[in-house]
Parts: C-alpha cells; sequence; structure tokens
C-alpha cells in the first residue's frame, strides 16, 4: 500500500548524527550546565524558558509537594520495591498511581476552581469576587481550604506568598485565593487555613503552567520524594515490617453471601 | 491484642501542627524558596545536600535525560492520556514503566558495571586497568560503549566531561569510562563512541548517588520529560494519529493453531 | 510503645501451615479443578458463588471485552514490552492504564447511568421510563449509545441479550436499556445501535456486580487479551515497527512561545 | 511524503461494520456464550484452543494464584484505590506491578528453570535427571523447593498433580519437579516441599504456554484476586486504618548525612 504518511510535529527532544536539541537549543552547549532541573520542567511543559523568578517559585512549590512521610504513596511505593526490587520503574509508578483526586489531587482542584473564577472576572475587587464565590459554592468543598493536621496556618502557604511577592509574581489566582482566606469566615462561620497544596494550585496556575496538568507537576515533586523513600528503604528497610504488621493481624471471616 | 508496635523511622518528611520538616530542615523556612529542585532531588537520595558543583552536574545528567522526542515511552504516555484523560497519573506511570532494560536501563548498567570494576581496585592506572576490563568482557556487550545514530560521538558525553571537569567531579567511575573509550579499539578491532547515557550512569556513580536507583534519576528526568510530551500533546494532538496509523494498516490473519 | 492493634478482616485468601482456604472454601479441595476461572472473579467480587447461568452470562461479557485488536491499549503494552522485556507486569499495567474514561469506560458509565435511574423506579413500564430517561438526557450523551464502526448494529448486543434470556437473567438494566433502543429515534430523530460495551455494563450491573468496579471487569477481560497480545509480539514483533513509523515521520518544529 | 506503509497482522480481534472476529472465529456466535474466561484466555496466549482436560487444569492454576489475602500487592491496591478512588485502573495496575521476582516470580521461575533441563534431555529417568539437576544447582536455590509456611506440604502441589493425572496432562516439566521432589533430600540433607507456586510453573509450562510470559498467568490470576480485594475494601474498608497503623508509629530522626 502506498499512501501519504502523516507526520509528527515536536519541538521537544530530536537528534541528528551530530547534534542533539531540545527546546529548539543545542542540548549539550545551552542546556546542559546551564539550566536547572527545575527551569528545565517549566520550560518543557510551557515551551517557554522560565525568569529566574518564575524558576525560583516554581521549584518553591516542587519541594513543597515533593515528601510528605509515610503517605499512602510512599508505603505504596516501598511495598512495591519489597515485592520486585528488580524494577525500580514500577516502584516509582506505582507510587505514582496514587496519585489522584484525594491526596494529591488539591493542587488541581484548586487551580482549577480559581481559575475558573478568574478567567471571567477582569474584576480586580478581589475580597467582593472571594465573597460571591465562597457564597455560590453553597455547602460544597472550597478546594485548598482547611487542613486536617495544620489547623492554625500551613507553613507552606505564607512562605509560597511571601516568595511570590519578592518576584513581583502574585497574579489572580493567588489573589482570588488570598481573598478567600479572608472572607470566608463571614460566611461559612468558621475560619480554616488555606492549604499548601491548594496554594500550589494557585501558583502554578499563575505560573502560566497547564491547568489539565497541573496534578502532573505534584506528581513530578513526587517522583523526587519516591526515590529518596526508595533511598531510605535500602538503607533502613520497614516496607516488610509494614507487611508483616498486616499479616500478623489479619482475621479470617466468613464471605458475605449476599 | 496488646501488643509492641513497631516504629517506622524517617528523615524524610514529618510534621506537627505547626511545623513541616524534611530532611531534617525546616520546610518552609530553610528549603523552599533556597532550594532548586536538582538540588533537592540529590538530597533526598543521599540524605546529604550536594555542593553546587554537584548539584551542577547533577542537573545536566537530568538534562541530558529527560527527553529524546518520540521515544516507545513518550508514544505511551501519549496514547495512555488519549484513553484515559481523566489519569494524568496513569499517563506519566505507563510512559515511566517503558524504563526498563532497553531503553532507559543503560545508565544504571553502565554506573554498575563500572563499580564492580573501580570498588575492587584502588589502582589510578586507568588505561591499564580498562584494558583489562575490556578484554575481560569477550565478546559481551560493555554497557555504555556504541551509539545507533551518534556514531561519532554523541555530544552529551564530552560535555559531562567538561562540566565534572570544570567541578572538580572526576572520579573513578568517570576516568575509568574515558579510558575504556581510549583503549577498546585496540581490542575490538573497531571504535566506538561513548554514549551519553552510559556517561550519566559514570557520573552518578561518581556522585556517590545509590547504585540501585540509577534508573530512577533517568525516570525522574524522564518525568519532567513526559510531562512535556503530554502538554504538547494538549497543544498539538498526535495521539489518535498515531493510533490510526496502526488501526489501518492492521491485517487479520489467521490464528498460528500451532 | 504498647497499644491496641487494628484487626484487618477479609473472607479472601488465608492460609494456616496444613490449609488455604479462599472465600471460606478448602482451596485446593473445593476450589482448584472444579470452579472455573470467570465464576471464581465473580465469587471473589460478591462473595457469593454464581449460578452456572450467571456464570455464562458473565463469561460472554468478559469474551466481548478481551480484545479489539491493535486499540491503543494494546500498542501501548507492546511498546512497554519492546523497552522493559524484563517486566510482564509493567507492560500488562501499562496496557491497563488506558482502560480510563474513553476507551474502556463505556462499561461502567452505562452501567452507573441505568442504575442511576432504576434503583429509584420500581416501575416496569420501561418503553415509558425509557423515553422518560431520554428526555431528561438533553442533548448530553446517553452512555452506551451509538458506536464508530457498527452502525447497523454491534453484533455483542443482539447475542448478550440472547443469552441472558436463555439464562432468565434479564433484569432492570436491560430491559431499561433495550428500551432505550426502541424509543430513542423518536426523541433524538435517528436510530443509533445499543453498542456492546454499554450493554455488557447493563448485565454487569443485573448480576449484581458493585457498580464502583464495572470498569474493573473490563479490566481483568482486558489482562487475558493484554497477554494475547504480548505473546503474539513474542511471535511475530511489531512493536518496533511501530515505533520506526512514529520515529522515522516525526518533524521538529520551534517551540511554541520562544 | 509518500512511502510504502508497513502493516501490522494480528490473529486477534478484528471487526468490521457488520462482524467482530477474534482468534478467527466470529465473536458474537462462536466464542461468547460458548467459551469460558479460562479457555479464552489460554487461547488468546497460544492460538490455540485447549481441550476440556487443558482448560480444567489451567483454571486449577488460575485459582491457585488468584489471592493469598492480605500480601503486599493486596495492600498496594487497598491503598492505591483510598488515594485515587477515580482510577480503578490505577488501583489494579499499582497492585500487579508488585508481581516481580519476590512475590510472584516463583512460578515463571521455576517453569524455566524445569525447562532449561527437559529440552536439552530427552531421557525419561526423572529421578536420575533429577539428582543430576539438584547436584548441579550447588548452594544455589532451586525455583519452587520450600515453603515459608507450608512447611509439610503445600496442599496446592498435591491438588495440582492429582487434576493433570486425571486429565492425563504430566508432561516432562511436572514429572522432573515431582523427582526433584523424591530426590533432593539425598543432596541436600533435608526435606522441602514443592510449593505450589513452583507447580504451578512446571503445570504452565507442560501446558505449552510461552515462558516468557509465565508471570502474566500469576498476573491475570490477580487481577482477580485484586478486584476481589477492591470489592471487599468497598464494604469493609480497612486501608485508611492501615496507613494510619503506620502513620501513628512514624518516628522522625535525623538524616544520615553520610
Amino acid at each position: 500500500m502506498t499512501v501519504e504518511r502523516p507526520v509528527y510535529e515536536t519541538a521537544l527532544g530530536a537528534s541528528t548524527p551530530d547534534t542533539i536539541t531540545l527546546l529548539g537549543k543545542d542540548l549539550a552547549r545551552d542546556v546542559m550546565g546551564t539550566v536547572g532541573f527545575g527551569e528545565l520542567a517549566f520550560w518543557l511543559a510551557t515551551q517557554r524558558r522560565p525568569s529566574p523568578g518564575e524558576t525560583r517559585l516554581f521549584e518553591a512549590v516542587l519541594a513543597a509537594l515533593a515528601d510528605h512521610g509515610f503517605t499512602p504513596t510512599a508505603i505504596v511505593s516501598r511495598l512495591t520495591f519489597l515485592s520486585a526490587p528488580d524494577s525500580v520503574q514500577g516502584a516509582l509508578a506505582a507510587g505514582l498511581l496514587g496519585g489522584g483526586s484525594r491526596f494529591l489531587g488539591v493542587t488541581e482542584d484548586a487551580g482549577r476552581f480559581l481559575n475558573a473564577v478568574v478567567r471571567d472576572n477582569p474584576s480586580q475587587d478581589w475580597d467582593a469576587l472571594a465573597l460571591e464565590t465562597v457564597q455560590a459554592q453553597g455547602k460544597a468543598r472550597i478546594p485548598g481550604l482547611g487542613h486536617h493536621v495544620h489547623k492554625n496556618g500551613d507553613p507552606r502557604t505564607a512562605r509560597l506568598y511571601e516568595i511570590a511577592e519578592e518576584e513581583g509574581l502574585v497574579g489572580p489566582h493567588l489573589s482570588l485565593f488570598a481573598a478567600i482566606g479572608r472572607v470566608h469566615p463571614q460566611v461559612l462561620g468558621k475560619t480554616l487555613p488555606l492549604n499548601g497544596a491548594g496554594t500550589c494550585g494557585a501558583v502554578l496556575a499563575d505560573l502560566g503552567l497547564p491547568l489539565e496538568l497541573l496534578r502532573g507537576f505534584a506528581l513530578l515533586a513526587r517522583t523526587a520524594g519516591l526515590i529518596g523513600q526508595l533511598a531510605e528503604e535500602l538503607r533502613n528497610p520497614v516496607a516488610n515490617e509494614i507487611f508483616l504488621s498486616v499479616d500478623e493481624n489479619t482475621r479470617s471471616v466468613a464471605p458475605v453471601e449476599e
């Protein structure tokens, strides 16, 4: 069969026998040794090189999300490494698969929620817009509001606002989110903290990163964290003990027979 | 049942109502806004903060491995995103699962191969050691030697040696690998390039990163690359066309009936 | 620390030095050699042993969903096996990760959609209920209605109804779905086929399988299909050719926003 | 560009507007309602329809491997479902990723080990061949020999031999494995049981299933088991309690600072 073939375009990696390019740059000469990893990740996602301030703020988000200790995803990664030590890629992939709606989703949910409001509201009266937004939400949760541990304030939130201000990068998403933090008590009758994961979503949206992939940046950060978890597991293994703590406390019961 | 419970120790993320620590540091105050993402990934893996030179060299490795265009892993990630757009974590995880022995394994293989030689040989006569190593290998491939495209030299290799020299970080793995590059023609009767993926393995081993996880760093780099692939797929979708180019050229044949 | 430990109950697998039980049965004596694999999968999911008729209908659904040729999930599994041949689990997992909302989701969507109607409507006038349902849906798609290839009828649909009737297992979900097939033209002004994937969802819901896991049964069927794909790939490899058909038709373009 | 396109051949699923075929059969007419799921999985893997006896033996293997209670893979699947309940495919994939060398690998290892011996030894003096095999192994473990719980015999082993004999399917792999069970004490000086997972490998090899995919059948069986685990988790959730049992027993320690 002789036919017209499709052509697949990409601005990402490409190579000839003598050169390798990435994002239109000579990889060896213009990227390696010059571009940091956070900067590169931003550039790959947007095809736009970030400013130093954008890179600093973006890397602060990645640091905020990299590791939270023995989360379900960390436990999953360690247990998978225990079962299949020959497949590091499987242990990392399994850990990332927990990055769904519940444990890592707040970042994406908050970014999308804020974006849905600000993209249609050129207004700069953030408190008024926030009040309207909180009221419209009714009994539905506002993504990014509240934290089960840091009830008096998530330390990452204040720090992200501080860095964003230092770098002149407080955009509409962060502005609206801050306003929600100020006004929600008069609607909800109680004061909840703006959590760090939600603030990360506001930052990423203000940085212009694609909303459909906000969760992806949480997952990138978490990949570094999971490598840390696996490295610690190699040094000081606990996965088998976790497994045994379940195994030894199992009780066999009759089937439901519904 | 009342029993002694196990205790799970970690030096990674931890939190109290008022603070979050990571690697024994106050996350908000001492990490966010100060520590770059490559630096943090190194620190998480070794629990040792790298020097600026180590960070620069490590980030050069990550840049070298981040994206190589339409590799099988990139295609896999795009096709999975096409099928399940609601699950970014699934698209990234699927892409990483191709990071096994064939396409991303060279980095780990080279690091382990070199390490197996240097850890037992305090000698500094690299050419002699390299000659012995290449001869001992017989007909078996030497990991990191040869490249199907960059037959006259992989541009990443020269650049990594350059950066390592600038930073004073040429250790035994890079030294032996360079020597293998010099001496192998007298054994093999032909000259092959030291490829970039193998050089990355030598660098990571010289940096003291855990050998069992060298593949993990290739996967971390690739996670950033895959996010780039998915972002490009959102802007300029090709996955469906790739699928159709297979689907439309399928021919149904009789089963083997062996 | 000495504390009350949690106890984890299960009716699934359990063992003592001398016996292994599964679902409260002696595995070796009462399950192996007696219980077919489809029957066992049903039993594991519901903790209720299905009748022979239920097993036959359930296995017809699994056959209907097992393999559809070079789908994105099949391509993904083959490409991952090409990249990481040492990790069969990775190739299967990667393939399953495409089982999301778009390509494998219809089964679950149809089952849930029908269930949302029938669980609140004890009525048996299916055509009236179907008409109301189709009208209420407005311009929104009805899951399971329409097929891009089988425009004049999906052959799996008629067969599933036939088997369900033979076994006396046409329940409310299948009844409503059939009625939707009869009445939708008077609302939509055109006739669309009831597709096989949607009919599978109606069957699984009528069989009392958990709605939250309907997609899981499509994935179980697909696991068998993917093993078939990998076995064929071993005999007659095409993954590398698929990869090359993309690789050789790549065109490097300038980044979006540089 | 106008070029010769590749053609991708498959004997698996194919469809035209009016028919769907699978393995050269009319799916609706000749497969659905007639072919059981275990039979179909065998057929897909070999492209050869198994006899009823082969199907029975194959399904006994799948039953033997389907679920072993709270294994690491079951825990991983439940924890991933807890974190990302919207993605059943992710929870199943994560569970399968633990199906590597340690916990599910024995089946494949035993099948390959036995095959490496029998394919070069047409001899039928199994005890002599077994003795030679055990001696040649030296201090290396023999895959499938020994069990940490069923020290006096794994009940699945005897049952699999019984079924294989009933069906006339005791081939060279099962014969050699049984002989290893008889003769190893005179070499090792102690008696170890032939475990069920290893016997499954011998059965699958005798059934002519592809050696490279033996692990795949363990994974197929486990997919059904993991659906059972998730169904039980929906009814009687324990994943959060498992997570908390780790989380609440965490102790933050100083980094290694090596």
